[in-house]
């Protein structure tokens, strides 16, 4: 299936500003390119690199006056909903790779030390494996509401757990820091997620953010935001929270003054 | 000059307990290791794997009843202190290499998103450079009372900036928040430190933590917590900030019975 | 200044082919780009990923017939010449990063063992530095022929030796076996030149081969093909020799009817 | 199981001489060490590195002199024989993972690029999988001739194949070298081998390589030289072939004087 995705940002800086962007999709994974276009006005010259995390990212220095950055690109994504296998198995600790201990740990936004409490009162007694990961999932669902007035771009998973309120990123800090607080690995996942197969939202598309759960031997996507297996998610990148995945991580103050993002499915050619 | 550390852990666990430790010295830099050894009684089998930051771990599954873990090397540090460059630069974030861009966003037990505002009325009007960072040092290091009475594990730069109060790794991560606040890259480190050209303190060898700044094109230490340059330093890792570099990440709640420390000057061969 | 670079392949394929296509610029060093396009016809999608050298690769399968593969770009550039410091030091063994040791072994076409007894004799005599290696790129460059004819694709350096002939990826094997048999570190390179501040060659451009060596504390360009230092040079990658580094590395024999390859200045905005 | 293993070398050197030592278990995968020592007459200070195949190296700089340094660990591996999956698949170069794909390259050692036609012929028509790579280590095992005479560090896998004769390390780049000719990915492997379950060789024990080849989704273990799935293997290195993986790899050339390797299983503790 083919799916279009891309963003569009205008900026009005004061002063020259340096940025750090990720929203081409991530390098690894099922998701291929056909086609993708960068395009900014006046041009900026971006250099790009892959960081600790294998995300694709792009330096640009914003020049004072107002800018606009686009990125546009056409993929390939399975024709499937997010695959699951329900006797994936929680790993004791001794048994997880290497690489996934660090998806154990808290961090700015999933302070899972902070939580252990709370994770193992409310899901302690789960039988552990993919279900204990949906029902924390159920539980952020339908716990937190959804909305951008209780929130705060500080928010911690504490935060969300006491407020009840926020958005997909909340959930997903929420949810993380539950699986974590378990010695579940989870990493926080950041993309785009077209409507497809699916009731419009009638809302205007905006960057999505889910969790991703080590179990068994691979990385498995949740989403306590839609609490749904979609079809047509394209990743951009995985962090241990929000901090490490930002569409941009400005160093200074340039005003977003318009943000578009898009994620069509693309007619069959 | 040639120092010997090392450290012995005894623990008592009630069920089987796995474990990351981190307490060999750290694999880049000026320390080189002249002898080793590893010794667990009973034997633990160990698997080894180097993080995403670049620090040696070892992964020990502690059996029920008494465990004792110990670490012993000899190794050849600098004959010099810490070295320093006055006249090294703080970067313009635009200048800075791409892999020290993660240790200018904040983590957790370093928020500096929450104290940017507290960061730019202390130091914002103090030249950039070497000196910036070390006024830093000066105001931690004079501001905070070093005890173990009023500090915990999850003690953020927040608390302590509160508290005014901590031990060596609370200092670090203060100092650290700060200088990432202002688009300094800072990353928290820990390791043995030996009383080498100091009074002696008198008080049992405890592992310090103190933080390593990049200006000009490389890593500079700094030590809030002594705010001396230092002879004889092993550094044994490095991270965003202490969740990434403990000397022991249990997953599960063995009761550390005793800890001993060493870091000491040997005499010339 | 500006460069547009890129290029098309036309490929003839009897059955699927799968390939790995290097033609896009390195993330890493002077390079940054304002403008990027791939465009393939029949579409093609393409997983990308980053290689054990950090050169960008994706990945496509050819089907059956005639394909396009075409990359278009454009690049900022230093406005000024490849860099130089003659004062830069050979190192000794022991005093090179870990990170560039790779880089003093021998290679599929860059067999330095091989070649010790004749770099020795030939160089061995030359005060290291800057000034052994110019020698190494003035002795390839005087002594090979550039041709087509008497070269192959499995042509090692010590077969340039022999023929002394070759196209510019000999040159750049044998400068690279020099080095390395002297114990210098140097990897071969691979992108686009284009014709800035030189006579128009007046024939078609192709891809280039140069080296980059390890002096002091960073690599250094050098292109004993041209011998000439550059303006406009955009690197797409580097390895330890044309293995590592190739446009096209197909899994089985499609059949290369038409490359076109540019590299033009741009007028200035 | 428990096995012991280690080697001792002693050195004779003119002039201080850097080496890189590559004598550790490695990293990854099933061995985990008990206890580890290094000692050096007269003391040397290594530094530690990763390399970028995952192996550990040390960096030594042997004084003028006579010098002697040992390694000696107590390691941990499965009781079982080297794993096998009869049917795990040869993968289409497609579906091969990114990290293997360099394994599918010709390197010095095993260039499979000349060796095609050979390979094509011999094996082409084998049914793909598990059975051909046992194939492949059945026709290496048959024609070469195990012996130190006709063999020389510079061989390549195409003077293997013409001599019919070598050591571990030559039956390994052959089989390697034909399983690249045929896109299957192989890499040299390189460690300890203890005689357990098999009839003692009689012969002094020696470092050993074998090849690792990638079906179905990982890497398998097979021995050409033995051509037996063996209990307490413990790896060393891996590589793309013994360049990248030699016990000593020396920037001069200090003279081996003596050479001690074991490798004994131990009584049960």
């Amino acid at each position: 299936m083919r799916v279009r995705v891309g963003c569009q940002f205008i900026y009005a800086a004061e002063v020259a500003t340096h940025a750090v962007v990720q929203v081409e999709p991530r390098l690894e994974g099922a998701v291929r390119a056909l086609d993708e276009r960068w395009t900014t006005t006046p041009q900026i010259a971006m250099s790009r690199y892959v960081d600790g995390y294998g995300n694709v990212c792009r330096r640009a220095t914003i020049s004072p006056g107002v800018s606009l950055l686009r990125f546009d690109a056409e993929v390939e994504v399975p024709d499937t909903a997010d695959p699951q296998r329900l006797d994936a198995a929680e790993l004791a600790p001794q048994d997880l790779p290497h690489e996934v201990l660090v998806y154990t740990l808290p961090s700015r936004f999933c302070p899972s030390d902070e939580l252990a409490d709370d994770a193992w009162r409310l899901f302690g007694s789960v039988p552990p494996g993919w279900g204990r990961v949906q029902t924390i999932c159920d539980w952020v669902h339908a716990e937190v509401t959804f909305g951008y007035l209780n929130t705060s771009p500080l928010a911690t998973a504490v935060d969300v757990l006491n407020t009840r309120a926020g958005v997909c990123r909340d959930f997903a800090h929420l949810a993380v820091t539950f699986c974590r607080a378990l010695n579940i690995p989870a990493r926080y996942a950041f993309g785009y997620l077209p409507e497809i197969g699916v009731a419009a939202s009638g809302t205007p598309m905006d960057f999505c953010a889910w969790m991703e759960v080590f179990l068994g031997d691979s990385w498995w996507t949740f989403d306590p935001r839609n609490n749904q297996r979609r079809v047509g998610r394209v990743p951009i990148g995985c962090g241990r929270d929000a901090i490490d995945v930002a569409m941009v991580s400005a160093y200074g103050g340039p005003q977003l003054t318009s943000m578009t993002v898009w994620a069509d499915a693309m007619p069959r050619p």
